[in-house]
C-alpha cells in the first residue's frame, strides 16, 4: 500500500502523544516528522517512554511531509498552519483556530484578532458524521472540540428532524486529561481526586462552535444553549447529558417509542457511532474512537434527553483527527481506528 | 449536661455507620443500642474496625432508648418506626417511607402499599433550612434523600422569590457510596472506576419529594422537573447543577448582580449553608455537614444556574439526621456537627 | 494468510473478555467459538457492549476449533482442558491447574486432588522469555499467574547469573481487576477506593510457581521467598518490588554499574521486555503486553532491588496467552500484540 | 479551661492546613496567628474555603503566641525555629531540620550545612510512643517524617525485644498528598491516576531517621535497612510492609503465636496505636490520628512481617504534632484528636 508521509506539530502534549500512538499503528501512514519546541533534540522515547517504539527525534520545525496534524494551542496554531498549507501540506488542525466561521466571534471568545481570517471560509469543521463530504475535499480541517463532538452528535438527529425547540441544556462531565499536560492546582492529584466541580460558568469556549454547527443543521434555528462542563476524577472520558424541550407538535409518548429508530437511521452509515439500548458509561469508549449515544424522552416533562459518551483524547481529539485524515486522503474512514475500547 | 439515650436501627450499612461515628462524638448523646439483623451478636468494632472505640454489641432488637434513628431501607422501615413511636421513642427515619405526603404517590414510586399511611400527615420532611419550626416540634421526622437535599437547597430561594418558571432541570453527580454497601456490578471497583454514567432515566425516586417540597414553597407552582442522577468515580459527594428558566418579568443581567445577595439573605440563619464566591467542588464538603451553594445567571440564555454540593453521607444523610435530632431535642442545631471538611 | 480457528472457554470474566478483545484484532485468528455457562445464548455484544463488533453468541460447549484458550478458574479447568486435548485441540490454560509440576504441591496450595496429574509433566509453564523453546513445541501451555510473571521476570537474570543468595522478598502492588469480576466487599468501590492493603499474609498461591521457576534457573538454588501482594486503588497494573541479598562474592558498587547491561543482555531477544533507564510506573504498560524492568543495587545494604511492572490482564494474563499461542502456532511472537500502552 | 495561644508558621501547604483544621477544634488552643509569605494579607477562608470558620488573616510574620508549629520545608525552618525559641515560644517543627542528631548526617542527606547545629542535642524526636518522657519536657520537638512514623512504629517492639537481625526491608506505599501542594508532573492527576511507581531508589531522606531511632532502641544494633517508597493513586494514607529476618535463637512457629501479644503489651498505654486482628487498610485511618499495626511471621522463610498504616497528614504529620503539643503543655495526650476515621 502507498503510505502518506505525515508530521505532528507539537507532539509533547496529551493530544500530540495520542496522535503519535494512533499514527504509529496506521497502515497508511509513514510518520516522518514530529515537532515540539521545548523538547527539540530529544528522542520521542525519552520524552514519552510508552512511545519508544517510534524511532523519531523531536524537531523544532516540521520536516518534509505531505500531511500534518497540528496539536498547537489556539492562537499559536493559525499562522503555522497557514505556512504548512503554503507548502502544499494538507492539515488537520486540532486547535480552535479554524472552527468558528466568524472572525468576530473568534475574537469575542478567544480575545485575539484572528491572524489569517481569509482561511476561515475554506476550513471545514471536522465532524465526519455531519460534514463527511466537505471533509473529503478539504485541504484544511478544523478538528472539533472534545465537548463539542459529544454534544453535537447527541443533538444533531433531533435538531435536523425539528423535534426540539431552541431550549437546550448541555451538562458535560469530563475526565481530567482534557485539561492537558500543563500543570495547575485544578489538575493536581490531591485536589482533583474525590472531587466533582463545575467550571466555566461565565461561558466555555466550546459553546459557540456547538451553536454554529447546530444552527447549520436546519433552517431558522437559533438555539438558546446553556453549556456547563464539569471536572470528574477520572483520566479519560466525556459524558454529556443533553436536555431539549420537545417541539409543540410532538407527542412525547410516541416519540419515546420512535426516538431510537430515528437516531439509528441518522447514523446508519457511521462506523463510530453506536446508538445503544441502555445508558452507556464513558468506560465503554476508553481508548476507542466510538461515540455511544442513548436518546430517550422524559414524557411527563416533555423533554428529550440524550446521553453521549466518548474518549476525549480519541473521538474527542486525536482519533477524530485521524478519521478526518482518512477521509481527506481517500482511505477507508475507519483505517487504523478499529480497536475496541479497553475494558475494564 | 443531660444526655439523651439514643439507638440506631440497622447500623450495618454506610448510613448506619456514619450515624454511629457522629453520635459517638456528640456531647448530648448516650449511644445505648444499635441493631443489625445479620450481624447481631457481633461487637461493632468487629464489624466496622474504625468504630472500635464504641463498646457496643449489635443487637437484633432496639433496646431502651428515648430517641431512635432508623437506617432501614424503604419498605422495611415504616412498621418498625411505627412501633418505636408507640414506645414513645422519637424517630428520625432515614428511609423514604415518610417523605411523601401522598400514599398514592408513594405506591406509584415504591411499588408498595404504605403500611402506616396514617402517620404520613404527622411526619415532617426533615430539611431544617426549610422546615425548622415543624421539625423542632415533631415526633417523627423523615430525613430527605441525598439528592433531594442538594437539589431543594439549590432551588428554594429562587422558587420562593418567584424568580423562575416551572422549567427546571436538575443534573446530579454522585459518589458511589450513595449506592450503599450492598454488592452490585455497578459498584464493583473495576466497573465504577474511570467511569461516569447516567442512570434512572425512567425516573428516580427522589424526584417526587423534590417536586413536593418545591411546590410547598410558593403558591400555584407546578414545577416540570427533569432530574437525572449520574455515578462518578469517587466515594463521597454529590454535586447538583440546577437549571431553571427565568420568570418573564426578570431582567437577567440585573438578577446576575443580585442573585448572591438573595441567596445569602435566604440562608442567613443557617449554620450549614455557605453561599460561595466561586463554584464549589464536592471535596470542600468531605466529611462535613455543609452544603455549599453557588447561584449565577446565564444571561444570554435567560436561565438561572445553581450549583450545590454536599457529602451524601453527612448533610445528605447521617449529619442531617443529627441536625434534625438536635432541633427535636432542643439542642443547638450544630451540636456535634461543627467539624470542617477534611481536605484534601 | 492461513488463520487458525480459535475458541475461548469462559469468556465472561475479565480475562475472557480481554482474550476476545485481543483475538478479534489478531490477523492470524478466526475466533469461532466462545463459551460461558451462565450467559449461554446471549450475544457477546449484549454481555459486553464494548465487544459488540464480535458477531458471536455465547455457547455452553466449545464448538469446532483448532486451538482453545481456557479462562476457567482453577479446579474447573483441568478436566475440560483434558477433553479438549483429546479432541486434538491445542490449549493455553489460564488457570493454575497445570502450572505446578508436583501434584502434591498443587493439592497443598489449592486444597483439591489434581484430577489429571498425568498431564502435569507434559504441560509447559508459559513464560516465553524463559521457556520459549518448550512452548513452541507444546500442546498444552500453563499460562503463568499475573504476579508470577512480573516477579520471575524481575529476578530471572540475577538468579541465572548467581548474583543473589536465597534471601528474596517480593512485594507486589496490584490493581483491583486482578480479583476478577466476581463481587466481593474487598472490590466494592467504596471499600477499595482510597485504600491500600496487604492480603494473603498466610501465603499466596502464586508463591509456589515463583519458587518452582526460580529454582529451575540455576543449580542447587533453594530460594527462601517471602511474597506479599497488595491491593491498590487502580483498575489495571501490577508493580513488583523485588529485594534479594547479594551473593558474598559480589561487589555491590561494581554490580550497580553493570546490572543494567546484564539485564539487557538477558532480554535482548525478547520483544516485550524493556529494561528501563528510570523506575517505571504501571501506567506505562496500560493495555499493552510489555513488562518494564528496572534493576539497581542498594550499595550500603548489599541488596539487589528490581522493579517490574505490567498490565495484569495483558502480559499478566490474556496477552501472554496470545504470545504463547503465537509460539505454539509458529506465528511471529508479537503478532496481534504490538499495540503500545495507552497513556495517560 | 486555660487555653494556649498558638501559631502556625506556613499555613499554606497541606500540613499547615491540616494543623489549622485540628487546632481550630482543639479545646485547649487559641489559634492566634498564622503565616504564609506568598498569601500574606488574605483571609484564611479565601485561601482554603474549607477553613472559612477560622477568622484569621494570613500574616507574613508570626504574632504573639506561646507555642508555634512550623510547617516550613527543611532548610527554611531551622533559623525561624531558632528565633521563635529565643522569644520563649515552644516549637514543634514539622520539617526534617531537627530530626537527625548528627549535623554531618544532615548535611549528607539534605545537602545543606545545618544553620543551628547547637540545637540538635536539645531537640527531641517527636514520636510519643517511643520518646514520651523527653517530649513532655522539651522546648523543641522534631516531628517525624510520615514514612518514618509508620516504619518505626511497625518495627520498634520487635527490635526492642531483639527478635530480629539487622536485615530489614521497608516497602512503603503512600498517597499523593505526601508530595505536598507544589505542582509537579508526578502529581498531575492524569499521570498519577491509575499508576503505581517506586521512587527514591538512590535513597530516601527518611531512611537516616528510621535507622537512628531503631538504633536507639537496643544496644549494639546496626540495622541494614533498605527503604523503598512508592506512590499510589490515592490522596491520603501510608501503608508500610516491613520485613525482618528472625534472630537465630527465635522459633518462627512459636513467635507467630506470640507476636500479637508482644506488640499489644508494647503499645498497651498508647491511645493511638491499635494492634489489629487482621491486616488493616489505609482507609481505616482516613482523617484520624491512629496507626494500625499487624505483625505476623512467615514461618517457612523465617521472617517477621509487620504491616502498619496511618493517615500521612494526621499521625504522619499534623495530628502527631498536636499529640506532641499536648504532651509538651501537659494536656491529655489525645485532646482534640479523638475523632475516629471517616469510612468509607
Amino acid at each position: 500500500m502507498q503510505t502518506v508521509s505525515v508530521g505532528i506539530i507539537n507532539v509533547t502534549g496529551y493530544i500530540g502523544a495520542e496522535l503519535a500512538r494512533l499514527l504509529s499503528q496506521h497502515p497508511g501512514v509513514h510518520l516522518a516528522s514530529i515537532t515540539g519546541r521545548s523538547a527539540a533534540g530529544q528522542k520521542l522515547g525519552q520524552f514519552f517512554p510508552f512511545l519508544s517504539h517510534i524511532p523519531l527525534v523531536i524537531e523544532s520545525e516540521l520536516g518534509e511531509v505531505d500531511f500534518a496534524f497540528s496539536a498547537l494551542p489556539h492562537g499559536a496554531a493559525a499562522e503555522i498552519v497557514a505556512k504548512a498549507l503554503e507548502r502544499e501540506i494538507k492539515v488537520v488542525d486540532l486547535s480552535a483556530d479554524f472552527r468558528l466561521k466568524d472572525a468576530t466571534e473568534y475574537q469575542r471568545w478567544y480575545k485575539i484578532t484572528h491572524p489569517v481570517p481569509e482561511l476561515l471560509d475554506e476550513a471545514v469543521y471536522g465532524l465526519p458524521e455531519i460534514n463527511r463530504q466537505e471533509i473529503s475535499q478539504a485541504r484544511l480541517v478544523a478538528n472539533p472540540g472534545c465537548y463539542s463532538t459529544g454534544a453535537i452528535l447527541a443533538l444533531a438527529p433531533a435538531v435536523k428532524a425539528n423535534l426540539v425547540t431552541s431550549n437546550i441544556i448541555i451538562d458535560s462531565k469530563s475526565g481530567v486529561s482534557g485539561a492537558g499536560r500543563t500543570l495547575s492546582l485544578t489538575t493536581h492529584f490531591a485536589e482533583a481526586n474525590e472531587n466533582v466541580s463545575a467550571y466555566a460558568l461565565e461561558g466555555h469556549r466550546h459553546l459557540p462552535e456547538i451553536v454554529q454547527e447546530l444552527q447549520n443543521l436546519t433552517q431558522d434555528f437559533n438555539p438558546k444553549v446553556t453549556f456547563l462542563p464539569h471536572l470528574t476524577p477520572m483520566t479519560r472520558g466525556i459524558l454529556s447529558s443533553c436536555y431539549a424541550e420537545l417541539a409543540p407538535r410532538i407527542n412525547p409518548k410516541r416519540l419515546k417509542e420512535e426516538i431510537k429508530g430515528i437516531y439509528q437511521e441518522f447514523y446508519q452509515d457511521d462506523p463510530f457511532i453506536q446508538v445503544t439500548d441502555s445508558p452507556p458509561g464513558t468506560k465503554q469508549t476508553w481508548g476507542s474512537n466510538f461515540c455511544l449515544i442513548y436518546p430517550t424522552v422524559d414524557v411527563e416533562a416533555g423533554r428529550l434527553i440524550v446521553i453521549s459518551c466518548l474518549d476525549n483524547l480519541v473521538k474527542g481529539g486525536a482519533g477524530q483527527a485521524v478519521q478526518n485524515f482518512n477521509l481527506m486522503m481517500g482511505f477507508p474512514e475507519d483505517m487504523g481506528l478499529k480497536m475496541p475500547a479497553i475494558y475494564p
